[in-house]
């Protein structure tokens, strides 16, 4: 395990549009790569945009695990030697998945299906019901999970638990208002999770006003110990965050001489 | 349930003086009181200090539940008509205890023993096998449990769901080095606790450097949005902190038409 050159590409899917928001995922992730990234994240539902009029439009811009989406990123990994994780609306037979896949050199390595949906997700999409799982690649253990999910530290353990380095999580995380000076209290969650947990978390968010909706925009990278490595971003545009993320450190749970954040827990007291 | 006046006295312990830190402790509930004051929060270990040099300090500084301490809290509660939440170090028979205790104007209502216990401690306290109690009060739910017990998500989750209003937690933070402008990754994880349960939570910490040790003092007070009330102090000193808190906004479980933080919960995939 080597050090780990991470970006977070920060989108603004235009729903509906997916042939345009192909190609600017496609662009950024190009850019990226040429600035020095290995491991790419994008937001969810980057080819699809997010809010949906109805479950018709939802169907209209969905597409299977093998469709052009998953396929360019596919391609751009192997061409460049990339591990991509993105989020991908769907079409999964009779029903539509609000999915994140990790590929790499060798193709898709996984599709994770979001199981815990938002507010008007639950009118086009069927809830996963397996959890999130742990990908080995060349720069470590590798997991992700889908926005909402986040906010659920019991599904943020369960990769962690099972061995995760980094947690790649795309999102779209609509804005709600909060006290001036304060961080969005998503982001203050995932630093929890990292720091809960000892490992790196990446969470990238979409921006962009969409039929009156707006957004966190709070793409952010989190180290071990909960303090963001880069980020949050809080700016509604566009915009690459990056880190070099020495992902073994995540593999150190202990924080004291007699302390370590997995072995004190006590499971048996939890049920 | 009317809005509660909240106040969390961070306080400087002196190992071993256990007549001094009582009498501390007791200004500072009589001043908060005369502030207005109606619940009132201290620091864990608040009789004895923290940095023992054995185990045979520890237990000169403990008494038992019926000693001077609780019962000098008891009659301040009754006297003035408060609910008082502070650490104690636990003469428990043949075993010492890191414990939170809940009392108000009917006396002892609740001891908890810390279950998760930090470095040296596990030379000194014996860990409880409890969870954390949710006492009814006249202000609402209150819960309580004791600074690395915060860590564990599982651990915060669970008065929450058996009902808590408000977790009132007694810490003593080591201080550990942070990037600079960043709030202590101890105060962020109590920020995404409030918010992932829709729960107050009032954490009282200590200051005052002791035998080489110094202390976060982050004593804050948080909104079942995630947001500070009031703190984090994040000063070294004695100082007390307060907010009114409307504590039947966490009743409110939900966070958009179709969302409730518990609802949510998918516990039969967690396992």
């Amino acid at each position: 395990m080597s050090e780990a050159a991470l970006a977070c590409c920060q989108l603004a899917p235009r729903v509906g549009e997916p042939a345009r928001n192909r190609a600017e995922a496609r662009a950024a992730i190009v850019a990226a790569a040429d600035a020095g990234a290995r491991i790419i994240v994008l937001p969810e539902l980057v080819n699809s945009g997010y809010v949906f009029a109805d479950g018709a439009e939802a169907r209209a811009c969905a597409e299977p695990l093998d469709g052009p989406t998953v396929g360019e990123w596919s391609a751009l990994a192997r061409e460049r030697d990339l591990l991509i994780v993105g989020g991908v609306c769907e079409d999964d037979g009779p029903v539509l998945r609000n999915t994140s896949v990790i590929v790499d050199r060798d193709g898709l390595r996984t599709a994770y299906r979001k199981a815990h949906l938002w507010d008007r997700e639950s009118l086009f999409f069927e809830p996963g019901a397996e959890p999130p799982p742990v990908v080995e690649t060349a720069h470590g253990r590798i997991a992700t999970m889908v926005c909402y999910d986040l906010e659920f530290p019991e599904w943020v353990r369960l990769p962690a638990l099972a061995g995760a380095d980094l947690l790649c999580a795309p999102t779209n995380w609509p804005r709600e208002p909060r006290p001036a000076r304060e961080r969005p209290a998503e982001v203050v969650r995932v630093q929890a999770g990292a720091s809960s947990n000892r490992m790196f978390i990446a969470a990238c968010d979409r921006c962009g006003t969409e039929r009156g909706v707006d957004w966190v925009a709070g793409t952010v990278i989190v180290g071990p110990d909960g303090f963001p490595l880069a980020g949050p971003a809080c700016i509604d545009e566009p915009t690459t965050i990056a880190a070099r993320c020495e992902l073994a450190q995540a593999r150190e749970k202990r924080t004291s001489e007699r302390n370590d954040v997995f072995a004190d827990r006590r499971p048996e007291l939890y049920a």
